[in-house]
Order: C-alpha cells, then sequence, then structure tokens
C-alpha cells in the first residue's frame, strides 16, 4: 500500500514510526500553515492529541488509537500478562473519553483489547507472554491500518466506475487521505483517477465555519498535484448552473437504512441543488458508517456547536456583534432522494436504498 | 423621515451635517469593530471614501454623491455662474470614477448636475445667482435622501403585507439600513414590523467571502432591537428545512426584464432551496434596480474578483494553500421561476414577470 501512497503524497495522517516506539501524527490544526508531525508514546500525549482535533475523520481516529493503545502500554514493564492487561484495560478507558462521539475510536480499542486477550490465552504460560502480547497488538493494529488503506483505495475503485475523465466535481469538508490513513472516501476516486491519468477538475467547498475545505480539502488535493478550485460555499449553485460539475461527492457521518445521510452541515443543501441542476450525488463511506439501527435520518441527532466557532474562530477583527444569537449545527442530514447512490468497499447501492444497503451487509 | 428613523436606529448611514458644510459618513469597513463617522468637505475624501467602500449599497452612494458634490462645490469661492457650473461638471466627472459600475452614482451625480444648470438658468443676472445655484443643489441633494428614505418606506409596507406577525424570514449579505439612507430594502418590512409589535425571527446569512450578513446586516438588526440570528451560508438547507423560515427576502443588484435577478452570490442557491421546502423568495428592491434593456438574467455580466477575498481577508492564519486556484463571482443570477414576488417602492410585480414589471413602469 505504501508504495501506492507515496507516489501521491507526501505525507503521512496516522503512522506508527520506523522504531515502532511511538505514534507519528500529522498535526491537522496547524495546516496548512505548518507540517508538523507529532511522536507521541505516552497516554496523555495521545489523548490530548485526539482531544484537541490534531487527528480528525473517523478512521483516522481509529488507526490513531490502535497505535496510540499499543505504545501507550508498551511502557508498562512487568512480567505478568495479566497485570499486562489490566493495563491495557486501563489505557482503553482513559482513551475512549477523549471523542466521546467517535465510533471508530471505541471500536478500534476493542479490537486492540480483544487482541490483548486472546494472546494472553494463546501463550499463557510462555515465559515471554507479554512480548508476545504486545507483538499480538501491533499485528491488529497494522491490520486496522491495512483495512483502512484498502478500505478507501476500493471505495475509490467502486466510485470510479461512475465518473469519466475530464468531470468536474464538487466535494464539501474534507473526506480525503488526511480523514483516513488512505486515499480518503469522497477523494478516494479522485486519486484513484489521477493514478490512471484522469483529469479531474475539483472544486472544493470552504465549508464554514471551520473552513476544512479550504484548510485540508484544498491542500491535500493541491500536494497530489490534482486540479483543485477553491470556492466559498454558497457560490456551489453557480459553479453548477454554469456546468462545471458533472457529480457532487461527499462522505458521511453516518447513514441511516434507508440511506439518509448525516454529514458535514452544506452537505443537504449542495445536494438539493445538485438534483436541481441534473448532477448525481455519491456519498462515499465505509459499510461501518451505516447505522442499521437507524431507520431514518429522523432518528439521527444534530450535534450544536458553540457560536464562537461562526464569528470568531479564525479571524483578527471582530466579524459580528459580540455575543450575538447563533444557530450552528455540525451536522445536516441529506435525504435519501436526494442521493443518486451510496459507494462503499462492499459494493454499491442504488435506489431504493432500504434493499440496496441490506444486501450490502450479506 | 428622521423622527421614524430615530425609534429604530441610533446611526445615521449618509447625511448632511448640521452646519450643512459636511459629508457625514457612517465608516462601514469599521463595522462591527467601531462606529465612527467621517466629516467630509473635499472632493477628494469623498472620492477616497466611496472607492474605499467606506459607504456601499446603491442608494447610500446616491445619497452620499448627492451631499458630496454640493459640499465640495461649495469651496469653491466665485460670483460667476459660468465658473461655478464648470466647477460642478469637474466634480461630477472626478465622483463618477470611484465606483464605476454603480449607476446611482451616475443618477444622482446627473440629477446634481441638472439641478445647478436649471437654477443657472433661473437666477442668471441675481448679484446672489451662485448662492441660489447652491440653495437649489442643498435642496435637490436633500430630495435625493428623502425619496430614498422615502422608497424604503414603501417597499417595507409593500412587503410587509405579504407577511404575517410570528415568520422567520431569511435575508443574506446586507439590503438594510446601512445600504441606504433609510429602513433598507429587504430589511424594509423587518423594520416596518418592527414598529408595529410583528416578532418577526430573523436569520442572517454570513455572506462569505465579505461577510456582509455577520458584520452589518446582523449588526443593524441588533441595533434595531430585532431578534436576529447568524448562520454560516451553508446552514441555510438545514435551517429551512427545520420549518424555522417562512419567508426568504434579499435585494438585488440588477433585475432583468423577464425578473431574473443578479444579487449578492448566493441568492441564487438560497431560491432554489427556498421553492424546494415551499418556502416564499422575494426581492425588494427600488425600481430603479430594474433594467429593462437586459432581457434575461443572460444579459448580466457576472464581476469576478480575486481569491485572496476567500482565503486571505479576515483572517490572521492562513486559511488555504497560497495561490491556491480559486473561483469568486461577487454575484449571480436567480431564474425568476424561483422568485415569487418583486416587491418595488411602485408596486408587487408577481410571475409571469414580464407582464408585471411592465406594469410597475406605467
Amino acid at each position: 500500500m505504501r508504495e501506492i501512497m507515496d507516489k501521491l503524497f507526501d505525507f503521512r495522517t496516522v503512522d506508527l514510526s520506523e522504531d515502532g516506539e511511538s505514534l507519528v501524527m500529522l498535526d491537522q490544526t496547524l495546516l496548512p500553515g505548518e507540517i508538523r508531525y507529532l511522536y507521541l508514546k505516552t497516554e496523555e500525549s495521545i489523548w490530548e492529541a485526539i482531544y484537541r482535533l490534531k487527528v480528525r475523520g473517523a478512521p483516522a481516529i481509529g488507526v490513531a488509537a490502535a497505535y496510540g493503545i499499543y505504545v501507550a502500554s508498551g511502557k508498562y514493564e512487568t512480567e505478568s500478562a495479566g497485570d499486562f492487561l489490566n493495563e491495557v484495560g486501563r489505557i482503553k478507558s482513559y482513551l475512549e473519553t477523549s471523542r466521546p462521539t467517535a465510533v471508530n475510536l471505541f471500536w478500534a480499542l476493542e479490537r486492540m483489547e480483544k487482541a490483548a486477550v486472546s494472546a494472553a490465552e494463546k501463550y499463557s504460560g510462555s515465559v515471554s507472554c507479554v512480548d508476545d502480547i504486545r507483538a499480538e497488538m501491533k499485528k491488529e493494529a497494522v491490520r486496522i491500518h491495512e483495512e483502512d488503506v484498502e478500505t478507501c483505495r476500493r471505495i475509490g475503485e467502486n466510485c470510479l466506475g461512475l465518473l469519466e475523465p475530464g468531470m468536474g466535481i464538487l466535494t464539501h469538508c474534507n473526506a480525503g487521505a488526511l480523514a483516513t490513513t488512505g486515499i480518503g472516501t469522497a477523494l478516494a476516486p479522485v486519486y484513484e483517477g489521477l493514478r490512471r491519468g484522469y483529469d479531474f477538475r475539483i472544486f472544493a467547498d470552504e465549508t464554514r465555519p471551520l473552513l476544512q475545505g479550504a484548510r485540508l480539502t484544498a491542500w491535500e488535493l493541491d500536494r497530489a498535484g490534482a486540479d483543485v478550485t477553491l470556492i466559498c460555499d454558497n457560490m456551489a449553485s453557480c459553479v453548477m448552473k454554469s456546468g462545471k460539475i458533472q457529480a457532487v461527492i461527499t462522505g458521511a457521518d453516518r447513514i441511516a437504512a434507508n440511506g439518509d445521510t448525516a454529514n458535514k452541515i452544506g452537505t443537504s443543501g449542495l445536494a438539493v441543488l445538485a438534483n436541481e441542476y441534473g448532477i448525481p450525488v455519491y456519498i462515499n463511506a465505509p459499510l461501518s458508517t451505516v447505522d442499521l439501527n437507524c431507520r431514518t435520518g429522523e432518528d439521527i441527532e444534530i450535534e450544536e456547536r458553540p457560536g464562537e466557532e461562526i464569528y470568531k474562530m479564525w479571524y483578527e477583527k471582530p466579524m459580528s456583534v459580540e455575543g450575538i444569537k447563533t444557530f450552528n449545527p455540525a451536522f445536516d442530514v441529506t435525504d435519501s432522494r436526494y442521493i443518486s447512490a451510496i459507494i462503499t468497499e462492499k459494493g454499491i447501492a442504488k435506489p431504493p436504498f432500504e434493499q440496496s444497503i441490506k444486501k450490502l451487509f450479506r
């Protein structure tokens, strides 16, 4: 995987250091101004990095947590497998509190603990039991990493089948290499296309209020040599109307059983506009994003965030009245009727989604 | 007029000073951080203020130009009416270059020169001829000011007939008191409603990239005691879908004969979304905004502005890749089929607009 990646990217979102003793993480809060890697060894520094959004994107957080628990537990010196497992459990509970709503965080830590427990059983009685558990944990973390890379690649390949060279593609927020440890989800077909010489023209919404499109998507596409144009969110209608866009592709935070999709605020508006202008809307996401316990989008709760994000962050001058009332939903739900296809690593779901999504789980 | 205004506003966008010797102008480039009035006497300072967007909004620029040419020409000491008229013509040509695309600038300066010329004919031979011309120019400038106030009031009253107390109203950019010398155009019904105790809830798009919604609309509504909520542009779909909005009201930069409307970038997307969610879209503008020489929106050229506005302005930290490719149209055109009504001081035009707009000109 690394080889393919290296041709496109000169950065790593999350990785294990060469010596295996640090979780390496690109500090995304400094982008695009500065490229700085964090080498994290302690659970406190790893907790802090996840909490402070230095790593973001569900898949990338999952891989960070996996390497993180491996690295942090390695500092504990003991020859007792029982003591070591207790330590792993303690670090797991601790890291879980760093982003309490991040599903991949829990899922990755759970897998890591299970790998440790089952290694403890397997090597029980061996003099090097703790070392053996450590070795199995490392393997599991690398597996989680490799699976993420492969999931991205497959999403890219599956989505590419829906696209044509020369298309204009509009994307929102960042569901790219920086949100995963692979080639992203929404941006995966763009990178797969780049490798095959497709001349896509990408339009990146800046994505207010936190500007993930301007800071992250434009940055990573530009570095990979893609043809990327930055626009403000409110320019999407104008760009679509002008005929510059042939597909809208975004990621997803959560997909309901009927295909309704929660994603970064602004996605639902884009989808309505795209439908009006006859442009297909593709949602790219790992199958793990589908929550079959959510029947429809109405079951998805939308997080509201502080208004300061709108009128204070990034700004030197005051940009509105101090303390002005705001409404700052972090996500919105796109009704499935505006979605042309949901592209996963297991295949493509098309309307009617209730049936097609179920099929992907078989 | 002043009395009504004073109840709502504690600021003046543009006015003549008490002693009649200065053009008074609220410096809008400093809002919302600082309220500073400029007292301008020379044509150079007036030119600079218009050029630097210290005053903006077609009606406000018109009034500023009218008072400006009156004030600046008053410094010229002569008893020769011919010399004085030459001076007026020179200042007119000079001020015209401050915002070459602002129609109201030309129109107001033209009216002021005509008033001077016709006064010169009327008082020809009088020993106080220059003073008489000056007096007529002052009257004409005050007339332009009063007409603007009255036009706003009528637009407000006409639009209010389409609204109900308690409605949620979404607006974009600033077509308020700060864009005129009255109660605005898009915001006129809001202020008229406030005076009558209507409990409108206003949602103001921040309006990227220049943030006129956050800086100006939220500021003036808040000061007038309106219930205003600031949102990012990409939140409009979410807010509409939640049932919070019963009307979208914006101003217009130019309206074609068929009702297609050029306005601040983002307006066309709002209009499409509003139609999707069954919300009426109202365009409030003086009849002078209608350009019968434009048959449709396709005849309206859209100004593209520098990308730095998107990724550099307002920001302390870099918010995207330095020199990233951008697309930054200042306006977009809303197709008339998404517009429910165009509200002018002469009445309301409803679809089909080709007929209803013509009627307003009769």
